[in-house]
Parts: C-alpha cells; structure tokens; sequence
C-alpha cells in the first residue's frame, strides 16, 4: 500500500491525536495538577522542540532572507501607547451572560454554535447524510445544544444562517444582540435567557511599579514595540528605504472563554514582520519570483454575497487584478504560503480569507488571512495587512515625534505649503518652561491642521488649542504667531511610510500542523504517526540498537559522536522494548529516521535507516546512512536520492 | 602597543559605554517616545542578535551537553501556585516613603546608598585618595544627597558602617528599619523624614478570565512551570534518574525603583535549570572533569565576620572541605563559570558568592551567586541553589499529587511503616462524590503526618481533618479506617527528588559582558571598541568595498553569496563613509572581523582580513579568509593558527 494511501485508510480522529500528544507531551495544560486554567497550556520537550525549530526556520526564511532588523521589546506597555493604537478602546470581543447563571458566552461564537447545530437538526430531519465523521467536539457541544433537535427549518430560513454564517466575523456587537433576539437565541445547555452583548476588553491589565498609578497591560501584539523604535531603526538602517523590522515574542489576549486547545489561547507566539513601504510606490523588487505560485484566494465579494467558493489564480492575477492590492502585499502572501508549506502544513487546506469591508479597520488598505483547516474548521493562523500609514502617524500626532522618511530629492521642487512662523523671542517670557512644548505643537501640525489654523487665525485674530502637558487653554494672536500658504522650493520629500504586516500565530500554526500531519497504519491503528517535515521534526534520528547486549555499545557511542559532530539531534533509545514498540513510541514523536545497530554494524560499522512514513529501510556505512539523514533533513534532497548509493533492507523485526 | 596595554591605557567611562550602546541600538528606553518606563528597555538589532546567540550557547553548552528536558511554560501563572511557592508571602522588597513628598525609596538600596556616601565623605575628610574613576552614577547620587559632606566619623562608626554593608543583603524590613532610626537615615535630597518600611510585593497582578474573579501574576521566575510538571517530565525521561528540565523565557519583577539601566529591570529573560538528584547522592558522573579549576569564591563565614576577602580553590577542593555542599553544586558551579568566560564575562570580575544563613531560604542546603563586576559593585547574574525537596513537597501536599520518583530496590527492605487502612465500601455512601477525595486525602499523607493520625486515632477513637474542595469537617473513627504502624517487606525506593537549580539573568550577564569588554584606542578615545567574543558577536564579519566602484560589485556579491552558503552572519557597508570610519562604526558594533574588497581583489579574488582588537591585517583569497574566519569563530583556534597561511598585511587606508 503506497504511503498516501496508508495515510488515508483510517479516518482520522482528534480524539487519537489528543491522546498522542498528551501521552507524548507535545504539550499539557498549564498547572494540571492544580486542575488547570483554560486557555494556558506548555509545551513539554518534543512540542518545544518543534516550536523552536519552526521559529528558527522561521527566522531563516524571513529575517535572514530579507535582512530584516530584529527587535525584542517589552510585554509589559503602559496604558497611553494602548490608548493610541486603538486597543483600549477597540480590542474586545462582545459577550453575553445567562441571566439567571451568570455563565458568559462569546457572543459571535454562541451564534455561530447554535446555527450551525440547527442547520444540522435540518440535514437530519431533511435526511441528509452529514459528513460521516463528525467532530468530536461538535458531537459534544451538541449533546449540550438541548433545545436543538432534528427538525426542519423553512427553506429560507437555512438560506439566512448561511449567508450568516459565511459573514460572521462582520457583524457588530448590537447585530450580534439583534440576531440573539430575532432567531431566539438562549443558553443552549438550560435554556435561559441572556443579556445583549457586552463589550469586554481583551487586554490583561495590570500596575507597573509601586505606586499602583501607572495602568498598564500585557501587549495583545508585538507591533507597537516596533513601530516606536521607528526612528531608530531607519537610523540603524542607513536611512535606506524600504525595510523591515521583525519581532517574535509572546503576547496576550483575555480570551472569554477559551475552547479549541491550542487554537484559542491566552498566552501565545507570535511572529510579527512590520515592513515600511513608501504609499507612493509599493512595488517589490522580487515579485518577479514568486508572481506564478498558484493559490486559494477567497476575497470580500464572494463572502458578502454569502458564499465561500476559493477562487485559485496565481499571486500574479491575484495582483494584476487588483483583488490583492499591491506587488509588496502580494509578495508577502506568496512568502507566508511557502513557509507554511515547507514547515508541513497541507497544501490543499490553506487558504487566504481576504477581511470584508465591514471586518477591516478603517484605515487598513487591504488584509488577508492565511486560514488553516482544520477539524476546528478554517481557523485564522497568518494575518497580512496593509495598515496604511495609521500606527506610525498616531503615535506621531500623539507624542509630537516626527516617525518619517525624509529622501533628497533628484530635482528641487516647487510647492505650496502652510508654513507656520513663531516669534520666539516672545514665547520664553510668555510660557516660560512650555515654551518648548508649545513651539513644537506648532511646528508638528500637518498640513490639514495648519490649514484650519490658519483660517481661524484669520478670522479671529488669534488661535486657541491645547498642549498635552500644558495646563489651560492657549490664546496665541498674530504677534506671535502667523500661517499662511507660501510657495517654496523644497529639496527633500518627507513621508510616512506605509506598513505591511505579516503576523503569524505560532501555536495555531502548530496545532494545524499537528491534525494535517496526524495519521495511524491501517495495520495498527490504536497507534499514531506525526510525519512531520525533518526540518522541523523535534529530534531527527532514533537510534536503535537491537538488544542491551555490551558487545553493540561500543558503535552505539561511536555513532552517537558522529551524529553529535554532524549536529544532528537524535535520541538513543536503549530500553528494553522491542524494536517495533520503540519505532512506534518515535513514530509518534514524529522522528523521521531510525537507525538500528545490530551485531553486524560490530563487524563492519554497516547500520539500518528507517524512514518513518514508508518504514522503507537501507543499510549503509553509518556515515552514509548519516549524509543521507542530513541531505533530506537540510538540503531537501528526496528519499530516492539521498539512498540511491544504500542497499535496500528487508525489516526483520516485525515492523512493517 | 599590545591589545592588552591599549585596552588599558584609556580609563573606563561608563558614560562613553552608555553613549555607544544607544548610537548603535544595543538597547533603548521602552516607549523612548512617551517618555519610557523606569526598569524596561527594548533591544535593538545588535543587543537582540547578541542576546539571542548567548541564548544559542547556553543552549549548547547547558541543555545539549546534559540532555536536559527543554520546556516552555507560561508567564501567567494563577494565585494558588505562587501562593504555594512562598511567592505571595515572601517575594518582597522593603520599602519607604518620604513622610512629606510621598517618594518611595528601596529601603536596603537606600541604607546602602547613605553609608557608602557617608564613608567617603569620611575619607575624603581623613584626607585619604579615593579611586581615582569615580563611578559617573554615584557621583550624580552622592550629589543628590545633600546632608552628607565631608565629615569625619568615628573609628567605631566607620567599623560598623562596613560591617553592616559587607552584610547588607541579609537585614529583614524591621531591622532595616532599626538601622534608619539608629544612623538617622532621612530622605538625602532633602532631609524629610521616612516611613517605617513596609513590604512590597514584587510580583505583577492580573486578573485571568472575563469575570475577573481568577487572580493571577506574571511569573517571577521560570522555575515554578517545571517543577509542576515534574511528574509528566520523568516519565518523559523514561523514570531515568538524575535528570534536568530547563527553560529560556521572560519573568517579571515590579522593581520599587529601578535604576542601575539593564541590571535592574521590571521584565527580563532568565534561563533556568532544575536538577532533580538523590537526595542520598549527590555526587556528579562527571566531576572530575571539572574538579581542577580554580575560582574565586566568598563564603558565607568570610561576610558574616564582615569581610568580603576572596578565596581562591579548585572546586574539587571547595566539595572536599564542605565550603560547597555537594558535587552536583560544585559540578555546576564550574559549569556556570565555563559559560560565562565562553561568552565574554572577565574571569578577573566574576566570584562566587555564598548566601548568608540569615539570607538564605530556611530550605536551602546551599546557596551560591555568581557575582560579576562592573562599575555598579558586584552584582548577582547568576544563582546557583540547592532548594532540597522544598517545592516539589510544597506542591505536592498542595494538589495531593505524588511527586516523586519510585526505585525498584535491589534486595527488598523490612521496614517499619504507618499503614492506612481504608473501609472502601463505607466511604461512598457516606462521603458520595467526595469520597475519591477523602480517600485521595488520607492516602497521601507523609509518615510524619500518619504518626500524628495514629495517636489521633488511637486517643479518642477519631480523626478530624479538613480536605479542600470538601465541606465541612470530616470525621472518621475505626469503623471506618485503621492507622498503625506495620513493618513490611519494601520492593520500591520512594523519594521526593532534591533540586539542584542554576538560574541566569541573561540581561545582567549581557550588561556586565558590555562593561567587561566595552575599551577606546588611545589614539581615538571617542570611538569605543566592544571586545564581544566572536562566537556570541552580533555580526562576525564586516564586507568592505574600498570604493563605490561599479568594478568592485561583482566581487562584493561573490563573497557574499559565499558568506552567505557559509552560514556567517554578517553585513555590507557600501557607504562613501572612509575605510577607517567605516570599521569604527563596526568596532563599536563588536564585529570581530573585518573583509576588505579592493581593485586587487577583482583580478585574483584576494581580500584582506582586519582583526578588531590588534586592527592586524592579513591578505589571502576569500575563501582563506572565510576559513579562517570560520575556524576563530566556531572551532576555537587563535588568530595565529588560522592565519598562519595568510599574508600579513600594511593598512593603506589609515585605519592603525
């Protein structure tokens, strides 16, 4: 039976996969024995392990490739960047509790919960076969959705939930209550009522130093770290234009109430690339490159319209078409789809989810997300904006820093400006210690600003406005102060850039890996395999001696030695299980090699290598067998030609 | 000159360190543009490529070489844990308040802080020489505190002064408190009086969930996540005994006041090991390989008589005469001491220090700080603790979950034990759901504890106890269970493994390594040279191209590419800036290796290679010198070795 087959024999099973990777410890719930928290979980050593090598590969396929300038900044941020960027104001999920309980729902899930369990009862009653095998944990969540049972809804009351369903992520937190309210929506386990949605922030607040009165919270992304260190970064840089920074660290989000082990959690990964881009051109130098990869696009119009059909063109189509809208945001979904390809995530269950208009933030110029399938459904693991210039001039207008690229131009050119003129010499008697402040508000106004000042300078004689920092209103007449429009030959363009922003979810890209590469022989199904890329793969190499005789041990350490020199991680398992039971324990830690010692390799340093999908064996020297195990691991070479010199190996140990 | 001559010539500035450190994005102020936040900063991309290969050595050297278990656990970590730890009660500052102004002041820091002005202001009136580069950081405080002048003191005085500073780390809040009343300690800015002190508790509170009610910290060390899944660990490992768990990540401390720059920060990176041994042996398979090596150490007795004088011993000596406890302690004392010369830390500037009794924690066996100097004092980096069974135990008589690690034992063992027997079919109908509990309850409980019961039992023909979850008191008499000492035949070995816990502040590590090898030419005392070894250096290899020569490219790309499939980290500069400026500004950056591209390099591939700190040139083609390179770097050898091939070089270009 040919692997691909193999792989699609036994149905798979979240439910066997949980157990592997609990019995494995890929991961665990956080403080198990004190029973838990939900949304928290750690990773043991092979879940660890696999993180750090898709960070480190990661690292690789970004950073390095592009020369991007890493940065580490602080979880911990005070209220007042928050308060700019929006998320203390905008980061919240909308929830709804029980009125007699007290339980708390997230809204949009609960909607989403309770239409998709009736259109189920609809199938049934209709006598539709549903997919045979059903998610476990739908079966589950059903079993507590009592109001709903097998019956048939109105034609179009099906065609309503699914023009519904396929726009939920749009709908705002008074839609959310008003469809709670129209279709007669209650806790699904008791029935109760519940009350309208409630926003609830998402952001882990907490008081930094002694005092208890600087508000701060854990950071919900890495990206306000980098857009601070702007200016220090393009300094860095040279000034040279475009460039990117880059940041992985964890992050944090209150979720309300956390289901979907890995997929919703509070404390996360995240792998953040903020590249500045300049508006006024944003093509990309190596578009050329990745412009004929093919992939499955599912842009706006075709969610409105109530559908979910993937439309599959190339990235340059895609681009050409003005569905994507710019080569540099373009480029970056074809860079985001082949590191999520080469790490081993299916090909044929990704897609990119473009946000409809009503999901976007306002100043986004387009956004797509990289969504993986898995028994959760599409789940959102890489977003990929073009945020426009927002965070970078927000946080300008706000701390009176100028965040621009100032660029020499060819030709001086001749423009029209407001320009704004200070009597300085008035200032210091006026304001005294603000005088400072007060000058540099005036000279930070962009030119729409200046433009109403100057009308109300005009008009009233004088302008008033405030200064952060600077007690009461300022009154400033045309004795000390003067705008007006002038013409003026300008040798430098100054600009904000423009940010794109890949953000990737590691956890969430782990986790999908996981249900894409989980798999059991249809000869031993209680049994798991993780066919994990051997990049990634926690540990690269099983080493296997045959029994516990001392005569083996001496090759088991020289082989051992060699793969240390190699850097090769491998483990030696030396327990007393048999050869079949010990390639079944690493099947499941997704090892992809396996090299058996036997009393031949005594006499001639000649060992096995198994590969794990296939369970094809050779025999070779143990440094050919090791040069193969390297090519395919680091050089991508393929089975065949990494053997092609080795002798091909009947099994005889039972494991077939 | 000789490189180690030049390094001296020119006195230490930590204000030069600092303006180098900033100019080159080492690390910046968090949120610099709103102002910062006392006690956390943001790496830039040099301080994060440094920090991160540091983290890839530590990586090799701890976890690599030792199998330890890697694992990676979250930071919000919920009340009951810390509150189990000790965290909740005891991880405290001592603080006070100006009683006018309200400023808060670290009560220790301050005392200590007073002293040492008040001593110099003595011996400044005694008319004796202090050093003569007085640190820039305390010259500023001295200022600040404006009561103290030069004044002599009494000999006594002075006696005391130093008696309580070398002992300073072990004084509780009250007596420092009775230390500010004695030597009438005010607020030194301004004379106010202070408060008594009061604790602080330096742990970050937040709450987990949407209701608010789930109280949690941010972790203040890593170690806790480990010990918590111990049990999952071990079975990892295979029940092999002793192993290590470890894990890289962020903790968290509300610092009272942090200043000190990256020595004293609110969020930081820690590494941490968690060896579990025997408690009945705790020796080292591998001690002898690092018995011999000699390190200055400062024991507990030396400080309680008030001295800080070194002794200098080899480790094997230090176990031997019981200064150091065991030769597990003593084993990674000297593991710790070898990774801190690899990466940079001047073994003249590092000593290990013993905590005190009044300092150490009740349950300690020993204690030892790896201490480095920098112009701050001698400062903690790294811990080195032998925590006993304490908080495995901890946790365990908390969850009611066996920690512990269960031997089959050579020959079976009569012993003389409590015994519990339970009367299982009465406890369901009495206890109903809690039953398991209850059971659960008794059966855990130490021989210590079933001693007690016995008596219990056995005077009043009862037992009472409470069991968390379950309401109420329980009572049990004989009916339903039997405590009694039996003596049986033993076939296990149970024991709650001791922990043996290495613990790293890679910040501190990183700031002190900056000052240990931060330096300036005599002939250019403006620009510094930072001495990074090139194995953790950010960068390795500068590429020069004398001009900007259209000529010059090919050859630019060819290195580079060779750079590149060589795995070098390194970076181009192809700025008009001179030669000679252009390696300052990497001097300053610690590249260790500068690749100069000439006209000569176009017609035979020939480049020159300049070392950082001698500025010594040698000419070979660039494959030589990528070697050569590559052999410094990663595989130890000496400048002398891997140029012994290449042709010494005279500088044209004015750098010296």
């Amino acid at each position: 039976m040919s692997t691909a087959t193999a792989r699609s024999t036994v149905p798979f099973s979240r439910e066997s996969l949980e157990l592997v990777l609990k019995r494995r410890f890929f991961f665990a719930p956080s403080f198990d024995i004190y029973g838990g928290v939900s949304g928290l979980y750690d990773y043991g050593p092979p879940g660890c392990a696999f993180q750090a090598n898709i960070v480190d590969t990661w690292r690789k396929h970004f950073i390095l490739e592009e020369d991007m300038l890493e940065v580490d900044c602080t979880m911990l941020t005070p209220h007042d960047v928050l308060k700019t960027s929006g998320h203390v104001d905008k980061f919240s999920d909308w929830m709804v509790r029980d009125l007699k309980t007290g339980e708390i729902f997230r809204a949009d899930h609960l909607v989403e919960e309770v239409f998709e369990a009736r259109l189920k009862g609809d199938k049934a009653a209709r006598g539709v076969a549903t997919e045979a095998k059903e998610d476990e944990d739908k079966k589950k969540r059903k079993k507590k959705v009592k109001e709903i049972q097998n019956i048939k809804l109105d034609d179009d009351v099906v065609t309503e939930y699914e023009s519904i369903l396929a726009q939920i992520d749009g709908y705002s937190g008074p839609q959310l209550g008003e469809l709670i309210v129209k279709h007669n929506i209650t806790n699904p386990a008791n029935g109760n009522a519940l009350s309208p949605p409630v926003e609830f922030n998402l952001m882990f607040e907490t008081a930094i130093g002694p005092s208890g009165q600087l508000k701060g919270y854990l950071r919900p992304e890495t990206a306000q770290g980098q857009f601070l260190n702007f200016a220090k970064l393009l300094d860095f840089n040279n000034e040279k234009m475009p460039f990117a920074s880059a940041s992985i660290g964890k992050s944090f989000r209150n979720e309300i109430s956390p289901r979907a082990g890995l997929l919703r959690v509070r404390e996360f990964l995240m792998a953040e690339i903020e590249h500045y881009v300049d508006p006024e051109d944003k093509s990309h130098p190596r578009f050329e490159e990745i412009k004929d990869i093919k992939l499955k696009f599912l842009p706006k119009n075709i969610q409105e319209s109530g559908s979910n059909e993937l439309s599959e063109v190339t990235v340059g189509e895609a681009v050409a078409s003005g569905m994507v809208d710019n080569q540099t945001l373009g480029y970056f979904i074809a860079r985001i789809y082949l590191f999520l390809i080469k790490i081993g995530v299916d090909k044929n269950r990704l897609r990119f989810r473009q946000h409809m208009s009503n999901e976007m933030a306002h100043y986004a110029a387009d956004c797509w997300d990289a969504e993986l399938q898995s028994s959760y459904g599409w789940i959102e693991c890489v977003g990929c904006a073009d945020r426009s210039a927002y965070d970078l001039s927000v946080h300008s207008a706000k701390t009176n820093e100028k965040l621009v690229v100032r660029q020499p131009l060819a030709e001086p050119k001749v423009v029209e400006e407001f320009d704004v003129e200070i009597a300085k010499k008035k200032f210091g008697p006026k304001f005294r210690k603000d005088a400072g402040a007060v000058e540099k508000w005036l000279l930070t106004r962009t030119q729409c600003e200046l433009e109403d000042l100057a009308t109300e300078l005009k008009d009233n004689g004088k302008i008033t406005f405030s200064v952060e920092g600077v007690e009461g209103k300022i009154e400033l007449d045309t004795e000390f102060v003067n705008i007006e429009k002038k013409s003026k030959s300008v040798h430098i363009r100054e600009f904000t850039p423009n940010v794109i922003e890949p953000s990737f979810g590691i956890g969430r890209i782990i986790y999908s890996i996981f249900e894409h590469q989980f798999w059991a022989r249809p000869e031993d199904a209680d049994r798991g395999v993780l066919s994990l890329p051997p990049l990634v793969a926690p540990t690269k190499a099983l080493l296997v001696p045959l029994s516990n005789s001392a005569e083996l041990r001496p090759v088991v350490k020289k082989v051992s030695e060699y793969l240390r020199s190699e850097k090769v991680p491998f483990k030696v398992d030396d327990s007393s299980a048999s050869i079949g039971k010990r390639y079944a324990r690493n099947d499941e830690l997704g090892t992809p090699f396996g090299i058996t010692i036997d009393f031949d390799s005594v006499k001639d340093e000649s060992v096995t290598l198994r590969e794990r999908d296939s369970t094809k064996q050779v025999r070779g020297s143990y440094v050919q067998v090791i040069d193969a195990i390297k090519a395919i691991t680091y050089e991508g070479a393929s089975w065949a030609e990494a053997t092609a010199k080795l002798t091909p190996f009947e099994s005889q140990s039972g494991d077939a």
